[in-house]
């Protein structure tokens, strides 16, 4: 998508250990047009599937998933960090992996917000490892729904979450995939498919 | 907010200890139809104020804040919980302790997005003992910002945080206010202005 790379080019900021920071416009503060934009995109991909929620994990992916689902017409449930697993059998648990926290989370979706009818478009800002969106489709497959597609919003190549995940079969659709960044210049180089 | 009213009395469950769940349309499933028409409301009562950025604090404030911002055509700035407080000053910080979960946390707020150019508005779901408020507030002044308002969307009138941010003379617009409610009988009396 070439004006999410045009912004990433211009805001983004290159940094040691493969660290990408778009915190001035998608992580912190958030350009609500730039999301518009996204969320059409993702329309037009996604256009020929039945969707009937979009699954996010908290806390990043949320804002991006409330725009996109106003072009689905869908509910968003996004996926709770915990500290406190509810072992009542109320709630889909699995665990997730932060690349940039370096440490690990319980999340957790109830039951009530995600079952056998539903088809699933999951959505989050980054792939890098896949931990995140591994996880959103464990919990996916433990509610018995199916999964329609993931649409990111940046893709790390140099990590192989994306590569892993389309191996499964998985419909995995960036907005833009990132093949190199160097946080000397701070080039950032694009795959284009 | 006669639309947001009977939505909580219909899907809202009342828990003991004064609480309230809206999980089925606000804080984990989202219903974003439900949260354009709040934006829509908060743009109506908020029309004759400039404002340049909308405030929020994660993770459940950021969808809402996302659909709102689209009425106001301005960014939205996240504050982040976290563990870790970087100490090398380009962060306004705060402490916030939460009532649902009975914890403190460090909110921060890049200094960046936030400056005495700025005319903030602050949005969050729910306003009980107004911490999370106030400390979007010490955020706002230690950033030489100035404070349009601040949009709730439910308000527990039975906690004085509302009363005690109206009597500092900082204007408050909650579209629904919880006079009272009942967890035996699941009744919810609201207040009308």
């Amino acid at each position: 998508m070439e004006l999410l790379e045009q912004r990433i080019r211009k805001d983004g900021l290159v940094k040691e250990g493969n660290v990408l920071k778009v915190d001035s416009f998608l992580n912190h503060q958030i350009d609500i047009g730039l999301l518009n934009e996204i969320g059409k995109e993702f329309k037009r991909i996604f256009a020929g599937e039945k969707i009937t929620k979009i699954l996010t994990v908290e806390a990043s992916g949320i804002a991006i998933a409330a725009i996109v689902a106003q072009y689905f017409d869908v509910p968003v449930v996004f996926a709770k960090k915990t500290l406190t697993i509810n072992l009542d059998g109320s709630m889909y648990t699995t665990k997730i992996e932060s690349f940039t926290h370096k440490r690990t989370y319980d999340v957790i979706v109830s039951r009530k917000y995600l079952g056998p009818e539903d088809r699933v478009l999951v959505i989050d800002d980054f792939l890098a490892n896949g931990c995140a969106v591994t996880g959103l489709i464990d919990i996916i497959e433990e509610a018995g729904a199916s999964l329609a597609g993931v649409g990111i919003i940046i893709e790390k190549a140099t990590q192989d979450g994306g590569k892993r995940l389309r191996e499964r079969g998985v419909r995995v659709e960036s907005l833009a995939i990132i093949e190199d960044m160097d946080p000397v210049t701070g080039e950032i180089t694009f795959r284009h498919q």
